[in-house]
């Protein structure tokens, strides 16, 4: 969906985005001024268009308090809040699989910080797991440039050990445990492959 | 998510939602005050505290233009725009399969107007079949109090046959080709019935 601005200037999300990676060009998605999110976000839109799978990011929980309707244009909120999302941002399904999966990236350059997930979200990965869906965390270490795909039975685990003390995922025990993506031109990140490699193991 | 008004009244999403099921009174579930939508979310939390399956609403995708910071208080979106979804409404999974439909209600009594249904998201729907994902919609008329289980495959091929004139798929072939659901009082509306009645016609 798109509109236009009173200067007639057409507004949409897509350019919205184009323009915020123009602005957050710190953290890089392997040298090429992307951000993670947003080579995910490409990669998706690369597995629909070539048929292999259909996984959308979900949109941002906002709370709507104030809505004006002026006549003869589009409903303007002008008061909403951010809410906290209760499940993970990507979901889908591919090749009769349940895909279910959040994206995070750390500038730390020897470990993953816990802090990223949210125990709702633990949560939730584990009611997806009980319900046989395929469940995992992409994790983009943006100062080292390297992508881990992690399952999410691995995060739950090392999650519940969090009271012995530790805040972080060490590199290492992800280098073991997970399967690192190497990206591509497209799709950018080609967590398909991990998915498959995962399911292989398991099956 | 929940936030304090300077009054110091809470609110959250659940209290909105009460509101609203208090307002909009018209169309009702079952005789219970209840629109199809809140009784259809009522069902997933059920079908989700009960370990039965895992099936969320998305949010509506808002078109964010304008946030402020105030100080010592939350963000809010001072301007922002409803965005058209480009998938359904709900998805998640089922004992491994991988659910998405869209719910929607009429007060027709004879038959149900295609114009509920977008372009993009009988597109989406298309390419879910295409992942073997499971899909259907929920069709609730609400003036016969009636609620039906329609595969999508059924509801493309009806779709694609709108050229030849009809605006809406009549009820005697939702009856057919349909399943019914009947509410109860938990889950309100217990359309997993209807998935296990469809898997097993299929396989």
């Amino acid at each position: 969906m798109s509109f236009r601005y009173p200067n007639g200037q057409l507004f949409s999300q897509e350019n919205s985005d184009i323009e915020k990676s123009k602005i957050t060009k710190k953290t890089t998605f392997a040298n090429r001024g992307m951000r993670f999110e947003e080579a995910i976000n490409l990669s998706n839109e690369y597995y629909i268009t070539h048929d292999k799978a259909v996984i959308h990011k979900k949109p941002t929980p906002l709370q709507v308090v104030k809505v004006d309707y002026p006549k003869r244009s589009a409903a303007v909120i002008r008061e909403a809040y951010f809410r906290q999302p209760s499940t993970t941002d990507y979901n889908g399904v591919y090749n009769g699989y349940y895909l279910d999966f959040e994206a995070k990236e750390t500038k730390n350059k020897t470990s993953f910080p816990f802090k990223n997930f949210h125990p709702h979200q633990i949560e939730h990965m584990r009611k997806c797991i009980a319900q046989k869906g395929i469940c995992f965390v992409l994790l983009w270490f943006s100062t080292l440039e390297r992508c881990f795909f992690l399952p999410s039975e691995d995060l739950i685990f090392l999650w519940e050990k969090q009271d012995s003390g530790k805040k972080s995922i060490p590199l290492s025990i992800i280098e073991k445990q997970g399967i690192e993506i190497f990206d591509k031109i497209a799709p950018r990140v080609p967590y398909l492959d991990a998915v498959n490699e995962y399911i292989l193991k398991k099956e």
